[in-house]
């Protein structure tokens, strides 16, 4: 019997698909490697000039020698000049593009997937991360700061062949950010518990879809996932904010990344799979309630969605989406691959 | 400079790229002609026995040939017998997948894209959908009933030949239909007028989105489109639910239907394409509110999402999209395309 689940925080109803369901390796996406005849070239490398450093983080022995570097994006989809200039046209709402559009270069190396980097890179990234939502939560036009990443090992579909990741400083805050938070302050003004906290007890106790735990994170197969192999990563420690992590716990939070994103590279076929980091809006002051109330409520999180299906008119029209993999089952799949970290 | 957009009625802001916004012809996918060298087999037409029909129309002079028949998806993701059941698991809610999942042939010939059906025909697919909404709407386990369309021109894509539509019956309201109603709901109590009635009126003054119009039906591009070439047809007359659509107004329907599918085939080279049919739900009273003011808020409508683009990490976390297809641009370039209906 196919199962319908409901996502605690957004109630967001998806078909768990169990008869259909289908095993790991029908999943597998052949990969196009046309790509295997081109001859790779590097945008960031070879034209270094037309990237304005916006910070970096350097050796400190050769200062020649960067390890992360942000950069403004080419084709950037908002731009940091000007007022946000919000106005009617008629019914309608319109507000000018206002906003910052950066790359996170990763790594030095033409390394295109996290995966593959060393654990101590993978936490200066983190250390990066948090000091862009610092300056840029300075920035009163700006509400939200949205980082995400789109992988694939396509590198037809890459004119840049270094590990990046995208921030997106925006002047509103993204509708799932509210859908979160309006169905976490919920779950609170029910219970008085986080959500997030109370499905970390639960996953532990049940097992069946905790993938991975160290001191600090746990890694599970969402209860509700869209996607196959959807997952997220959570901190133990209840924490609104991603930018107040205690940077001591970096190093735990790149090795259960890189560990998940491993398992996906080797038991999947490195897949294309996209990462966004959810973390509370730092202005507290526009959310119509007391601003400390989401201290308790909202607690950070990150979900990796691999890209193995495709979603069509059905999902985008109803937000009904199908998963022909039980998360269980996929959670069972992902534990037993041995990375070796 | 880019625009951020919002939605009136479900509140997403989507970002228009004005400077990064192609002309039509960039957005062309060229469609994957392996197919081509495939001899296509149709599994409706070969294995006829195994597809039961549920409800058909048929040609009153020859009982053997149907027009528009009914008949239950083979992997269907919902299934009609058994109780919805409802129950939690610790925090989380589950159901029983129960509900309906059908297939609508909307043509006896070997005619993939509805743009090619003649207009009586496609009068007699909205005759269908509305019987089978009513007749679905009796059962007492089912909320809703979901019609929608996932069209392809790749033949290795299509196990059936024919043009069709699925419909999916549902215990629960989609997420989407609940934002659209919340969304109404709000602009309803604020202005005392219908969004939808104000959006029709502003864009028949305005003039710049509205792609094609008759007695009945208008067609526009939509303002704050997730999509390039998004388009959502809306009745004129203020009604909130498809099947009270008075039959004679179909016609009309058919026509502003079959004139924007055929302006994207001919415009942008035969693309896949997605609709979906919003009409509100059947079961009032399970919604908080008085069940007649849905009646007034609330309109039917049908969306059209061409997939020209594809969407990824960020889009799905966000609920954020960007389109590189000034909404209005793409009403002038579909406007201007000449279907000679």
């Amino acid at each position: 019997m196919p199962e319908l689940r409901r996502d605690p925080v957004v109630g967001r109803w998806v078909i768990i698909s169990q008869e259909r369901s289908k095993r790991p390796k029908d999943l597998i996406v052949e990969i196009n490697n046309d790509s295997a005849n081109v001859s790779p070239a590097c945008d960031f490398c070879d034209n270094r000039n037309e990237y304005k450093e916006i910070v970096s983080l350097r050796d400190p022995n050769n200062k020649e020698k960067f390890y992360v570097m942000v950069v403004p994006r080419k084709n950037h989809l908002l731009k940091i000049e000007g007022e946000v200039n919000r106005k009617g046209r008629g019914l309608y709402d319109i507000m000018e593009g206002v906003g910052a559009h950066e790359l996170v270069i990763e790594t030095p190396e033409h390394t295109l997937n996290m995966a593959d980097l060393p654990l101590e890179q993978i936490d200066k990234v983190f250390s990066v991360f948090t000091m862009r939502i610092k300056e840029l939560s300075t920035d009163n036009r700006l509400k939200y700061v949205m980082i995400y990443k789109n992988y694939t090992p396509d590198i037809s579909k890459n004119t840049i062949l270094h590990s990046r990741s995208n921030i997106m400083a925006m002047p509103v805050n993204p509708k799932r950010v509210k859908e979160k938070l309006a169905g976490a302050k919920k779950y609170y003004e029910y219970h008085e518990r986080c959500v997030f906290c109370d499905i970390i007890r639960q996953e532990k106790e049940m097992g069946v879809r905790l993938i991975e735990e160290n001191d600090d994170f746990v890694a599970i197969s969402a209860f509700a996932g869209r996607f196959p192999f959807e997952m997220t990563i959570l901190p133990k420690a209840h924490n609104a904010d991603f930018h107040h992590c205690p940077p001591e716990k970096f190093r735990n939070l790149s090795a259960i990344l890189k560990s998940v994103l491993l398992k996906l590279k080797v038991g999947l076929n490195d897949p294309a799979y996209s990462i966004v980091l959810f973390s509370a809006p730092f202005r507290r002051g526009y959310l119509s309630r007391p601003s400390s109330s989401l201290n308790e409520d909202f607690h950070w999180h990150i979900e990796i969605m691999p890209q193995l299906t495709r979603t069509a008119g059905f999902e985008w029209g109803s937000g009904f989406y199908i998963n022909p993999m039980p998360p269980e089952d996929a959670a069972e799949f992902l534990k037993n691959i041995e990375v070796g970290l």
